[in-house]
């Protein structure tokens, strides 16, 4: 089994630069995390974009588009900042023969309380056990990306449907 | 959607107690990694066992047994240690429309570098992702309880089984 | 024993508000630090600022000391930006009967990899160790603030003047 | 300016061999905190025993003593155990031109939440601020080896002897 990680940036790999005395988007942090985690899969990681989520065009989405497209590889985390990573989840629906899920943070990875180890995990399980399509992987849970929106107030990605009896697993079941 | 965690002790819920100058399973440090990573959906904690899996027996095996058929959730995640995780998995294996997910960590959870909240963060995404069965969620991967072995020297689980295209993805392609 | 710590801001408190997508000077930091280490002292933290260093201007460093003037303690801890701070321990040099000692982290408190728990337990040492007038605790040493810069290539406090046999300490020697 | 550190284990050196499902003393793990912090003088670091505090004997004493006194350093900080660190201290009292301050932890260095880098934080100031004896710098306190006990109950080293006005600075009024 291989994955491939795509990073865009955003905030699980903003790091500090004492020196300018800033916060900025820095080495993917995704590979300290996959190593400290001793996975037993093969993968590479290629850094696509270096930005805040917000920051991130449509001339952006199309080149992540296009990398995710020629990508060799059938099942594809791509990590990006939270603000807009629906849209850009969206701009990728519709690629064939492959699972895509995206994930980011709320807090830094290098953050000693954060939820990047969690939602990498979280993404690195649904990339393997979810059909081909594309899929948000926050807060625990696995969205389809047109039935999730950003609760910005609590922080938080929620569904925008919600069914009897299984609120939640809309990614599944759009398959 | 709603998970519930059931607990047996095992590394991941190691801590340090200096008076007495020694390491022993304490509380199920499931709980702040669920609470650290804002999860959107309801849980419960319950404890079953506070045990090394070493010295877990094929009584506490059927007493986990019990509470897991018992439980009404239709997910569940056990955190359990890892030597001994493959034994108890099978144990629950045959237990009608659950999707149950075994997990835990070879590093414990206290300790600045650890595989638990990846660990946690992938048993989550494959408990909501996964047909009714039993499942290993360890080094990134999803394992069938009857296709894994743990490999001591490398610290990780393996699968016994590789087919060519996809040696791994065993747990879904069971059921 | 008795300590005193004032916060004014600084990399050390260091702070991240996803709603907004930026870091920014959030509660002292020094708090979590000292309870985490279980102290053996009383202590009373008071924030005084919540700046970038680069931000603190000469009312804000009189406000600083009329506030270390007023306070009946003798052993007073001032955590504070690293790029200013020598500026700041500069301003508060005459204060009699008081053993002053600032410092701060070039990494945020928050970060797993930090310099700050380290330079605040340095601080403490130096505030109990050392007779009255004003340090600066960082990288592991302890400087008089007319005697030190920081070297922002390096990103390290440095002494400006060395001695045979003892570049160092002259804080000590200062007395 | 240079400090020579020794180590002999304890908890602070206490790290977690999956393989064996046990904690024991692992690699000294002052460098790694001295590294993080980023210090400005020059250091050594030497492993003299790695055993857990209650295991080490009047021979391993007169081991470190006699180490402590070949080294030409004349700044010497020894990592050690909580539950004998006393009994060491005790043992290289005499020890001529030299400042020597044993320094440990409550909590393993490799956990999230740990007092070793605040500790050695602070034995690394008091061993330039203090003049030529030998100290116990724990829990934000520097004691005199023969005015401290360990208190277990509350898992704090504690002053066998308070004055009015300062109950705790006993280190530097021994001089």
């Amino acid at each position: 089994m291989k994955i491939k990680f795509f990073t865009t940036g955003g905030t699980i790999d903003k790091v500090y630069f004492d020196a300018k005395s800033e916060f900025a988007v820095g080495e993917p942090q995704v590979r300290e995390v996959v190593e400290n985690s001793n996975v037993g899969f093969e993968y590479e990681i290629e850094s696509i974009l270096r930005k805040d989520s917000l920051d991130i065009t449509e001339q952006d989405r199309a080149l992540v588009r296009q990398r995710v497209e020629a990508e060799p590889c059938s099942r594809i985390v791509v990590t990006h900042g939270t603000d807009t990573m629906i849209e850009t989840a969206k701009a990728l629906v519709g690629i064939p023969n492959k699972t895509i899920v995206l994930t980011g943070s709320m807090q830094p990875a290098r953050f000693r309380v954060t939820d990047a180890s969690f939602n990498i995990g979280a993404a690195i399980a649904a990339v393997q056990a979810l059909p081909a399509g594309v899929y948000i992987a926050m807060n625990g849970r696995i969205f389809d990306p047109h039935k999730v929106r950003k609760n910005r107030a609590k922080n938080v990605f929620e569904a925008t449907e919600f069914r009897a009896g299984d609120g939640m697993n809309s990614g599944r079941e759009t398959e």
